[in-house]
Formats: structure tokens, sequence, C-alpha cells
């Protein structure tokens, strides 16, 4: 069977593409079945009157496709194998995509005190923009090289020094490992400490790591919190090997963890020897009375304890840049069987970050939002002591990060709060839905987060019917 | 008992600092004890010729961190539990931190075939580097906003025009996932699928996917391969119900998924619902000969195929930027749960990266690198033509990607082959590394990378002893 194909109508196709997609055509829709020859290169391009290189090219990309086969000193033939099943496998019509764009936040109440976003516009961009800028021109394709798997030497440098100066941290910028969000540090320490461990979490505590054992099938127990942090009773009682805590500042009850309970949580890891500590930190640079809490970290001396924090609070979500300290036994550990991964951090947002610390740029920027904040939390504090409630409210754990808690002298249910405050344009959040597990001793009190609020906005405000 | 400290050689720290560190020491020694009360204040202040405020500050401090209890109306107390270790928390010397440097490769071969790098100074960087300025000039500070768990509108919008330019692949923008590297992707996909799902691989294949697949405990399968991709018989007999393949251009065999064998991997995949194809292309673009080969994911009518790219390989490692493709019910499941993990991203390489793709400079870029990975692997294959070793070496899959393939008529072993090749200078891989469990039928063929060599080191090069 000779081919015959109109070729003026190929729809501006150079001519062996749309040959190729004419003979395909025919072999999906079965006019050219499995085991036929095909017309030679020199008959077909004599018939079609188009030079034999045209067809080969034709032919090669069906070849290579697996449409057709080629027999040494047979010639070509359709394969065998390849179903027809009547479709046309032209180039479809391109859909029309339309310039969606994600639709903008509901803003469904005038003061939003659940939100832990934090404000953009305080950051110092331009002088974050002065520095990409530099690293841009002096760096150049140094930007492109592959990345060490734990991350930029000079951003770990930069965060060790860091770590010196604000928290008097000694830590070697070799046991720091660079990730993209705290997120993904979680699913690596997922891997590091294994599928058997068992996790001990804070109850009330932050849902993400439970979303994220959740989603990995690993385990974890709720533990209860007294006033002094995570429950060494309860702890001791369950299987768990891991303890994930925020002792710097437990969100949301805002809880230091006291440093006999760390003494006791050091023991407790030291009992076992696959006991670990994961120290999670997120806004402890923002104490706003005395200095910061000095890790758990600093104070281990039997290697149990992984440091995790995130410039996600004190720079931008945007940046995605987190990371781990491994005490060595655990950074050993991670080189041997872990260290396959690539970082997961582009080059350029860590000499950025790593110039952005090491030029001072970060302290000066957390000095001047903690004083920001601290102005935030007080005209709230002022407002809600205005409020014809003020009576009835009581603010604790107000020295310390981006939010704090009120407790309402009320007989009505969180829910109702809840209503009534969403009614009267306010969004609050209740501690309880915080909670792991139900526990009592956690009613009428909400979580107030500031850190997206500015004073106007508090100013600003009218509740509604008011 | 009174306190007593002398306050004159603080080693440059502020008195409060000072005087809390001093305390601390103490009640770690156990100079101080549980329980015991402490100076009032006043009295304190008045004793060390310092302000009330001061010591206020100190004791503030020391409450916040649980050393001691403050008892309205009886005064302060050093806390009951605080184990006396010792240990003089006093700040720790700062070590001396070398500047390190990742210690350069080891250049041990003049003659490298077994990198699969890309040599990043063929990357048209003024161009990445402008768009990169514009991006900070005009988004400013919108590039700290938070980002859409699937990537920012902007670039999903441009991958998608450009699959369908380069590919005739119609995909809705909303169907792309971004994320930090594929490494980073097939562990979403793990979580996607669940945990009870099976994996086949291609054997021999790429060690990457093994590695996470073992370091999650996920079960995987390696499938022989025939000469038109994964054994369907071999499959069949399994019980893998996700199959991972590189149909456009099998790592490194070269091989290219024949039409007939992709019918019948839609069909096995259509049998059960818990089956897909996770499509993992890399070097697509790179194809010589011909246009690529359309994927799998256009052939898919019954959404399981998921299919998986990078801007490694086109762009650079360094940027770290792969996206996924879902099909629409898994896209769904997607978003019901997994979407709580944020973007691994920044979003400033997202927008960058997006105007290099709809400036058409990364269709520039790849058709400029076809021409030199061709001329590349020209002179490569020329002077191997030359040597003397010629009449033995046969050359296969040739046409595409970044690497091809050499089959030596010789009875020595792969091993042998090895170091006698790095005698001479030349660095060498053989196709039975890249087997996850022995197989007959590979030895003698050697994976011959050459994305990271010039010409200029090709023609450059002499063998030792030769």
């Amino acid at each position: 069977m000779l081919l015959t194909y109109s070729l003026s109508d190929r729809n501006g196709l150079p001519i062996y593409e749309y040959l190729y997609r004419c003979i395909r055509t025919d072999i999906l829709s079965g006019r050219l079945s499995p085991g036929e020859r095909m017309p030679s290169k020199r008959l077909l391009a004599a018939h079609l009157e188009i030079s034999i290189a045209t067809v080969e090219t034709a032919y090669g990309q069906l070849i290579a496709e697996g449409y057709l086969n080629s027999v040494e000193k047979r010639g070509y033939f359709v394969a065998d194998g390849v179903v027809a099943n009547g479709a046309a496998h032209t180039l479809p019509a391109r859909p029309i995509q339309p310039e969606k764009k994600p639709s903008p936040k509901p803003s469904f109440c005038l003061l939003d005190l659940t939100s832990n976003e934090i404000a953009s516009d305080r950051f110092p961009f331009s002088v974050w923009s002065r520095l990409m800028r530099n690293v841009i021109s002096e760096l150049q394709t140094r930007l492109l090289e592959r990345i060490p798997g734990m991350g930029v030497y000079e951003l770990r440098r930069a965060i060790a020094s860091h770590l010196y100066e604000l928290r008097g941290m000694v830590v070697d910028p070799e046991q720091i490992l660079i990730g993209a969000g705290t997120e993904y540090l979680y699913q690596l320490l997922i891997q590091l400490f294994g599928r058997k461990s068992v996790y001990a979490m804070e109850n009330p505590g932050y849902r993400k790591p439970q979303q994220i054992y959740e989603s990995h099938h690993i385990c974890y127990r709720p533990i209860q919190m007294d006033e002094q942090g995570i429950s060494m009773h309860m702890l001791s009682k369950s299987d768990a090997n891991i303890v994930h805590i925020s002792p710097a500042h437990h969100y949301p009850t805002g809880t230091v963890m006291s440093i006999a309970r760390r003494q006791e949580l050091l023991f407790w890891a030291a009992m076992q020897p696959n006991r670990y500590i994961l120290e999670d930190e997120y806004d402890s640079e923002f104490r706003f009375s005395g200095k910061p809490i000095p890790p758990l970290f600093s104070l281990d001396t039997k290697d149990r304890v992984v440091y995790m924090n995130t410039f996600s609070k004190c720079i931008s979500p945007s940046i995605r840049i987190s990371y781990l300290i491994l005490p060595y036994p655990l950074l050993a550990r991670f080189k041997e069987t872990l260290s396959f991964y690539s970082c997961t951090v582009p080059s350029f947002e860590q000499y950025t970050l790593a110039r952005f610390i090491e030029g001072g740029y970060l302290l000066k920027h957390i000095n001047r939002m903690k004083t920001q904040y601290r102005l935030v939390r007080d005209e709230l504090i002022a407002r809600m002591e205005q409020s014809p409630f003020a009576s009835r409210i009581h603010i604790r754990e107000k020295d310390a990060g981006l939010h704090f808690l009120m407790q309402i002298d009320t007989d009505l249910s969180d829910e109702e709060v809840r209503r009534i405050a969403k009614e009267r344009g306010v969004r609050l959040q209740p501690l309880s839905d915080f909670l792991f597990v139900p526990e009592s001793g956690f009613s009428h009190t909400f979580v107030i987060n500031y850190s997206s609020l500015s004073r106007e906005d508090i100013k600003n405000f009218k509740a509604k019917d008011s």
C-alpha cells in the first residue's frame, strides 16, 4: 500500500513532522496493521515528491517511539503490539488558560487575632535586595555550582556566629544542616531517628508536626503539660523515645520550660541509648524582658539534643530556610545514612542570608521587630483594658514571642465566645483548638496572635454594634 | 545568707547579666539550695551597691528560667528540683572556627566519563542575573509574601506553556506542583500513594529513588528491562502497584520505551484502582534526532500517570526546582491530605524561572545546549574511534540525553576494565553498577556520561603511558 497524504495543508508543521503524525495516526487508527511492510524511503519520497532525508527523519522518529521496526536488508514494518485505539494523537487544541490568580484572602473580620503570619512590610527589603544584587555580581556562576548536601558553608558559619552572639550557643558550623523549611527537616529527622521511634508531643501544641507524623504513619503520643513544661510523669509512663518540644516558648501556652524540667528531660534522655530531644524553636528571638532562655542544646553534655530553628519568623516565610544542629553522633549517622540527599535550598538564598547575618542586619532587624511587637502588644492590651469586658479578662504569658493568652471569666463555651467575637468583627481562637486529645483546664482561654497586626489596625478597629 | 559578688571584674558583661550568672552558678553548684530564701531585691541592691531595677532584672530572668520562684508577699526562693551538677554554666569560650571550605574535588583522572554533572559555564548567566535584578526591582516586598502551597502561579503557568511548546503536552497549571528537587517530590509521592504501595523500578536503573524508598522503608521491586522498556511479564508477576519509570530516555541503558509498551503499561495501570505510573523525566529535552518522544502522560486517558521533571539538568542543580503534574483525582487527594505542606521553593527563584521560560530563554538555552552536547558527543566518539581499541568498541544509544553506552569486546571483567582505564587516566563506570539485583547480559558495557565535558577536555586528553 502506498501512502498518500496531502502535504499542502500542514497547519504550519514541518513536512517530516506532518508525515510522522499522518503515519502514526494511520497506525493508531488501524489503517496500517501490525507487521505490515512500509514503502521504502526512496519510494515514499518519490511518491510524495519530498526528499528522502525528510522521509528518513519521519521514519526515524516512528522507530524511536516504537511504531515502526527497521529490519536490516528487508525494510520497515509496522511494529507488533501497537493497539489501534482509534485515538488520533494529533496535537490537541491548546486549552484557554485564563490568568488565574489565587483569590484574595477572605477578610471576614476586622481584627484577626488568629493569624501567626508576620507582616512583611517591616522587613528591611532594601538591604536584602542590595545584598541579593551584590551576591549576583560577586559570585556570578559560582551560584550555579552544586551545593554541599548540608548547605553552603558561608551560611552555616554565619548561623554559628549568630547563635553565639544571640544565645551564647557554641556550635560548630559542621553540625548545621540547612533545609527548605522546618517541615522538610521534620521529614529528614523521621528518617534519621528511624520509623520505630515514638514521638512525645506537648498537648496542647502546634499542629503541623502532628500532621507530618501522621502523614508518615509515625507514632506519636500527646503528653500533658504543667506550668513547668511537658509532664515528666506522663512522659516516663509513655513508650516515647523522642521528645519534640518548644522549651523556649511553647506554642500556644507560652510556657517557658523551667531549668529543673530541662535537667529532668536531659536525665530522661540519657537513660536509654535511643532517646533524643528535638528542641524546636521558632520565635525565641522575640523575648521582651530579660534575655532569651538558654537552649537545652547548650545544657546537653550527652549528645541527646537536636536543635532546630527557622528564619520564617524573623525574616519571611517565603525564603524557606530552616536549620538543624546535630550532636556529633547523630551527625555521623546522618552522613552515613542520609547524605545522598541534595540540599533543598538554592545557593543564592543561602549566600544572601549569610551576608545578611554577617553584616549584622539580622540582629538589627530582630531588635527593631522586638520593639515593634512590644508596641503592638501594648496597644492591643491597652485596647482590651478599655473594653466593656476588661474586668473579666486576664492576660497571661505576654513577655515573649508573638502571642499571649487571654483568659475570660465566663460561663459561655469557647465556641460561643468565638461566635460572639466573630459577630463583633474579631477573630479568636481558643486554646482548646490546640489539644490533640481533650483535656480539662484549657477552656475560657484564647490564643492572641498579634504578629500580623500593626498598631493602626488596632487603633482603627471598631467592634460592630458597639 | 547575703550574697556577695565582686562586680568589678565582669568581663564586659552588664551588671544584671553578671549577677544573673553568679546566682545561677551558685544554684547549680549547690551553694544555694532548693527552697532557700533569697535576699529581697532592696536588700541585695543595697548590699551590692547597685540599683533595685538591676536586681529585679536578674531575678526576673532567673524566675523565667525556673531557677527561682517568686511567692507573693513572702519573697524569692531557690526552686525545688534544680539539680546541682557542679557545672558552671558560664558563657563557654568561643572555639576557634577556622575558615573551612569544602575540599576541592579530587581530580584523580584526566577524563571523567562517570560524572553526570552539567557544565555551568554554558548557562546564560547574564540573562538569568538580569531577570533576577528585574524581579527584585519589580516585585519588591511581594517576594516576602507567603507562597501558595503548590507554587507561584506565574511559574506553574509558564511550565504549562513550555510543555505545550516543547512537547505538545496539554496541562492545566493547577495540576502542577513545584518542589525543591525531585528527591523532595519523591517523598511527597510516597505520602500521596500511601505506605502500602509497592514500587516497580527498572533494573538496571538510577539509584537515588531506590535510596529514598529504602530510607522511608517503602517496598520496591527491581523489574527486568528488555529492549522495549520495563518487562510487562515481570511487572505483572510482581505485587507492585506503582511503576516508577523513565520512558523517554532510561538511565543508564538509554532505552526509549516503545509505543506498544506504553500502551501495555497504561492498560496494566487501568486494571486496578490503586495502580499508577510515575513518569520520571530528567533529560528528555536533549534528543538529537527527531523530536522528543511524547510522554505517557499525554497518552493517558484514565488519570493514572503522574509526570515529573526537573530544571536541574537544563539549568543548574543549584536552583532546586522540580515539578509534578498530577491527574485530577490525585490532585484532589493531594489537596485533601497533603496541602498542609508549605511550598519548599523560595518565591524569588520561582518568579525568576517563570520569566526565564516566558521570555523564551529556556527554549533557546536548550537548543544551544543540544548543539553543544552533540558536538561533545561527536568529539568523544571520534576520539574513541581513533583509539587502539576502536575495533573492539561498539557505541549504542547515542541519539539522546547526556550519555551513551560503550560495549567492549573483551574477556576482562568490568572491574578489570575499570582499573586499566583508571591507570590510563580515564574514569569509567560499568552498566552493571546500576543493577539493584544481579542480572546477566549487562557486562562489558560502560555508561559514558559527557555532560560535564567540553570538546577541549577531550581534545587535550592524553592517555597515560600511551
